[in-house]
């Protein structure tokens, strides 16, 4: 089969040929229709994680039909179209992953590869109105986007919220289940058609965090709001503070902006304010994202689809920034 | 009646007659025996709030008996011994105070003088137990140390805490309450002698934070831990993320250290801490405080006693930063 792997020494991808794999006690072994990128791919290819695995296939999403079945695993699952759970080994315990936790893609072989094999608990039935390029743009992403919103974020109808960073995909989903839940949703980017597309999609305005003027802009024409939704953390947590009402919070899910610097900490006691770290999401989590966009209907933005072969072209467009949107392989 | 008042432009306090006060519709007048000083005091007679008025008197700690009760107050309150709660007009939400709130002492005329008008509401049985200087010390670092520990941080018996800057009110308040639940205590300090006492008051250990190894030590010493409750904010909180568990909570009530700086969220979302800011409490917090430290029969520590003629030496302590529990004023 063809398969994505990570050449450790050169730093980048390769299409390499390697044999289907067989699936074990408990696992299935799904063929592989279309997978999506993550920014996580590009960092395990710049070896920014410890523990990156020579030669292992990258990709955490992906979604394509059951085609082999191991021991204990009930035979209907055969030929069932799925999406796969890229959260590994999270453990008993909602509030936070365990020791063992691992997200699919490294150092387990991942979705880049027409054929994986992956234990039964991370395959979830495809919602049947997305095509499998929309179903290969969920799982990370919407994972993320669902339990930084509504687990840690804990948002409500009614409530205000600024999503930062908009066209990444955690981002785009978390505007879409905002939107969706009657939630009033704002956003940031550095390109103003970004923000016009947000607007399209229902958000209520946007502001260029490269604009210095954008936190007083913001304040002014959102009010106080009660939640931040951030992968960016950088001088910007600060700013957040002032726009978050008394009692409100402040979810951040990475920090592709570096530190946080010249934090004063006074808005955050006197308004009783909430910094919620927050990553990935367990099984239970995935199973209620999941039902969220079975029964909404709602469809994940897809920035474009790449043959296997262009492998490069997807990668180098995911590092431009230039997406809005998830990236899709087709295998 | 003798009052402390805040002189603004001198920027000090002064000893001064006032006329005793006359207690309006839902109000009464307090004798107060004894009162306490806060760093928040300190920090208006240096013009580090917006909005001191000048002449105020200070103070927000106070106890004493009701001498007289104004209109539409039951008269059986008059001669009881009574504590002050110092937060003012919380308004209906538990989570976060109104935008109405305010502390005792400015710029309402606070617990410095012989006699306090106060809305009954702010009034509450002392203790049996506690003599006038103990219930004196209890409220406002009391307050501040329930909630920091037990609404915000949300503390569990058994859990693991660390209780930083020892010496300090709302940090010792904090300390006895941990350890009375049955929580394991830790503690930092910038002296030894501190530590040693947190010892014998039953912490597990203590960490010289002017040590630069401190963390290693601590991370050693403790383990992995749940809670961190924190007056200083500044450069060790990215230190607290370390020591704290997946799924634990840093609560930060103050910044007498300054801004975070240099602060990785790595581990914040990794591990999906939570960063708590805390601040006072709502009337409902300070009535569980007072029923705890009944109950429980503990005392607060009182480091020191003075007479309110030698107000200026009970300042200058305060200000030395030599002190173990809450210096108190005699009226």
């Amino acid at each position: 089969m063809r398969a994505i792997i990570v050449n450790k020494e050169k730093k980048r991808a390769e299409l390499v040929e390697r044999p289907v794999p067989e699936p074990g006690p408990g696992e299935v072994r799904v063929r592989i229709r279309c997978a999506a990128l993550n920014h996580r791919d590009l960092w395990i290819l710049q070896g920014q994680y410890p523990g990156i695995r020579d030669g292992v296939i990258l990709g955490s999403d992906g979604a394509g039909t059951v085609d082999a079945c191991g021991e204990g695993v009930y035979s209907q699952w055969l030929n069932k179209p799925v999406v796969i759970n890229p959260s590994l080994n999270w453990g008993e315990n909602p509030h936070h992953q365990s020791d063992q936790y691992q997200i699919l893609g490294n150092p387990r072989d991942g979705t880049f590869a027409e054929y994986l094999v992956i234990p039964i608990e991370n395959v979830y039935e495809k919602p049947e109105h997305l095509s499998w390029e929309e179903a290969a743009a969920l799982p990370l992403a919407g994972l993320t986007a669902y339990r930084a919103l509504f687990i840690r974020g804990g948002l409500h109808p009614g409530e205000s919220v600024l999503i930062t960073g908009i066209g990444g995909g955690v981002a785009l989903l978390a505007l879409q289940m905002a939107v969706q839940v009657g939630a009033r949703v704002w956003v940031t980017s550095s390109q103003t058609q970004k923000i016009q597309r947000a607007i399209q999609m229902g958000a209520e305005g946007g502001f260029l965090y490269t604009d210095p003027q954008w936190v007083q802009t913001a304040r002014k024409q959102m009010g106080m709001i009660d939640l931040v939704i951030d992968g960016a953390s950088g001088p910007s947590v600060a700013a957040y503070c002032e726009l978050v009402k008394p009692g409100g919070r402040i979810v951040i899910y990475g920090q592709t902006a570096g530190k946080i610097q010249d934090f004063s900490t006074a808005r955050l006691f006197y308004r009783q304010q909430a910094i919620l770290g927050s990553t990935m999401g367990s099984p239970h989590d995935f199973e209620r994202m999941l039902t969220f966009w079975s029964k909404t209907k709602m469809r994940p933005i897809v920035d474009s689809v790449y043959a296997v072969t262009d492998y490069e072209q997807a990668f180098a467009r995911m590092q431009s920034g230039e997406q809005f949107g998830k990236i899709v392989l087709g295998f």
